[in-house]
């Protein structure tokens, strides 16, 4: 049986240069996020499927990976098996053969985990993950069915500053990338409570949030279309329209906000959060952007958005935002928390784009010995094994044929030098040390080798 | 609702310490797999069903983590689904309703990943990979659904050479992580090959190979009780004893083979390739271990198993060997190789029992600074940036509270220093600096902060 071997749809390989840049984006990420005190934490592939159902709507609960239950050829299952499939044609989010799933974001993952051992934890608690996710989504350009997340949380604490820090460490990140040009935009749930209030009523906040959240796409005509359609009458749209028109640098667009939403307690609460965020964090390309909703999720404050450089056309490179309940739905009330997340294929292809990717990265074997024979090999190996001990990356060729096909597979492999030992090499205990970007070559005593030769 | 969460069996999570210490040996191993030339590749969790269906033997198959295929409840497909759901009680292996699977090793994928792109690829190619792998084993003590595999593999070239370099990756990384007292234990299928030739058939060399295989677990009579029960008569089972009892260092054990094997072909040529792996590779702790057998697997050379100090109860630590045919399940033939695999979660093990981890690697947070009100933190804030920039992990406390309850925090999260920015150290552009290691405690001018101050 021989068959062509295949990828699933929305998978993928990824060969060492890719690799290797994703690790320099994963790298710095994470000693960022370590520099200002978060830790790592890591989570199986799999939860139980409770852990999971319901808590991502009726959409996300399809697009969740079940994981067939092992050992239903056991006949005495059979008839329970085929009730519980039965189930599954239904669409029943029921465990029955499918006890586990794959995990479809960070976050419940996180939330589990707080929640069976928040009596062993440090509270205020700084977590970071970067791991795989899976989602059942139709795959399409720049959307997998796996993937990485990157997100760092603070939980068990209502302070502010954690909201500073989250700006500076998406700026931190941004900043050691390379990327210029990038804008951290942050908005307050509390500023679109407050304006529901005052159009509508706090019941009016789904549909005005989802209208907003469609100004980039459709339009600013359009969003009043669709604010008319939800009910809302000319003097609340009118409003809005004012809100969504404020401008100006952030110490003006508080202003006007305050003379438009300032009267109400929410509004006051959620201008005074943007005015300590703007104030202390000292990133200069933080923009207030009262536009900024982000969907309909369970934020209650400060929400984050990452956007790349205009010069690409890719958007949303990050966000977050902070909730109120973390871990309510596992029986375990009061924990609040503030978290962002970056993302991780967008970052890359931004980095791809703008050639951000220091040439270092992709270089794997620096240093390739030619094999000219048998005695001649175990001297180049026990000498590459003394600049290994250097840390040198070095590879012996496998085996002596053409140096052709060796000066080949070097350049293949793009790895920077050659060292040359042969018979009249071993001789006089020498090297012949040979640059291939620059052409240049010398004679080397094999005692002098060492791994400032090879930059 | 609220349910009590929990942990699918025979899963873990890895809290901020484990990370790390886990962390720590992966680094280790994969910048010596790096310093050989070694790339990194990674390939998805999921592979479809066909890909690793057939590929592990019956049993292996019946742990594979099959994924339901999403989408079932479309009416349209209910009546096949059902037909593929029976197949499923039967235990067949179709793919009908589960297209994907989760991996059960790395092998498999990378051979898939070869044969997809075997006409990119510059061979030799030489590989590593450290990806988690799932399997639905019964959980027990060290053993997991979900578990790291960290492998190396050279495929494209028959050079011993590769095997020389592997046993040098073994020695360097545990040397690296501090380990002595392992062993590195060869052997070669091909003297396998000869003993059973020499006994009955190259037939025979399953049993022989499976009854050898349990010495270390039931003893000399009992594996010659088992000979005999697969058929073997005295003197080839006397034959097998002689073989056994083969003793001394690397030198004598050869010469001893030599005579007992080395009139057969196939005797001979393993070895010849025992003697150049021993004479060429330089490790010390290299042992030539005729008993040695890694079980029924598609080895056909050399076969490696690295074992743990004597003093931990753990055993084999790692393992590998030669390959004739990497990709012929996947229509590309004639792609030989060699590998090994580093045995992690029991490195893990080995390190915790003889506390090899450095001090350094539990360290997250350096410096906590005390939050002591709202001029004060936000005067502790910018300093800690500059911190920051040189490279120090810091916090600062999230609230303005007691000095205990802050105090109680660095020492939960086992922070080495703390420093203090009051209302006095404000006017003198001071802070307090606390080695909470020795008590010992300092005023420092706060342009002074250095990275220096927190070793």
């Amino acid at each position: 049986m021989s068959n062509k071997p295949s990828l699933p749809q929305g998978t993928r390989d990824f060969g060492p240069e890719v690799v290797r840049k994703r690790q320099y984006i994963f790298n710095t990420i994470r000693s960022v996020f370590e520099l200002y005190g978060f830790q790592p934490l890591e989570t199986p592939a799999m939860e139980n499927l409770e852990t999971l159902m319901g808590k991502y709507g009726e959409e996300g609960d399809k697009l969740i990976f079940r994981i067939l239950n092992n050992g239903l050829d056991n006949t005495a299952k059979h008839q329970q098996a085929r009730e519980d499939f039965e189930k599954v044609l239904e669409g029943k989010n029921v465990k029955g053969i499918t006890e586990r799933a794959l995990k479809y974001d960070l976050t419940i993952p996180f939330a589990r985990y707080v929640a069976m051992n928040h009596g062993q934890l440090t509270f205020p608690f700084k977590r970071y993950q970067i791991q795989p996710v899976w989602r059942a989504d139709r795959p399409q350009k720049g959307r997998y069915r796996e993937f990485y997340q990157c997100d760092a949380d603070i939980v068990g604490s209502n302070a502010l500053l954690n909201e500073v820090e989250l700006t500076n460490i998406y700026n931190d990140v941004f900043t050691q990338l390379g990327l210029t040009g990038f804008e951290l935009r942050i908005n307050s749930r509390k500023i679109l409570a407050a304006l529901a209030e005052f159009c509508g009523g706090a019941e009016k906040m789904v549909d005005i949030t989802i209208a907003i959240d469609k100004l980039d796409k459709i339009g600013l005509d359009k969003v009043k279309d669709e604010l008319s359609q939800r009910g809302l009458n000319e003097e609340q749209i009118s409003t809005i329209e004012k809100y969504l028109l404020i401008d100006g640098n952030n110490e003006e667009k508080l202003n006007q906000i305050e003379q438009l939403l300032g009267h109400l307690e929410t509004g006051k609460k959620g201008i005074e959060e943007l005015e300590f965020v703007n104030r202390q964090s000292g990133v200069s390309n933080l923009v207030i952007d009262f536009t900024l909703a982000r969907g309909l999720n369970y934020y209650t404050g400060i929400i984050f958005e990452a956007k790349a450089p205009a010069t690409v056309k890719i958007g949303s490179i990050g966000g977050g935002g902070r909730y109120d309940d973390l871990t309510g739905l596992f029986g375990v009330p009061n924990i609040p928390g503030v978290g962002i997340s970056f993302g991780v294929d967008r970052i890359y292809d931004v980095m791809d784009e703008l050639k951000l990717f220091p040439e270092g990265v992709y270089t794997g074997t620096q240093v390739l010995f030619f094999n000219m024979g048998a005695e001649e090999s175990s001297k180049a190996f026990s000498t590459m094994q003394l600049l290994r001990k250097q840390g040198v990356r070095c590879e012996l060729y496998h085996e002596s044929v053409k140096m052709d096909k060796q000066f080949k597979y070097a350049e293949k492999k793009n790895i920077g030098f050659i060292v040359i030992i042969g018979s009249a090499e071993i001789q006089n205990n020498t090297g012949v040390v040979k640059n291939l970007k620059t052409g240049t070559q010398q004679t080397v005593s094999l005692a002098d080798l060492s791994n400032k030769l090879f930059i």
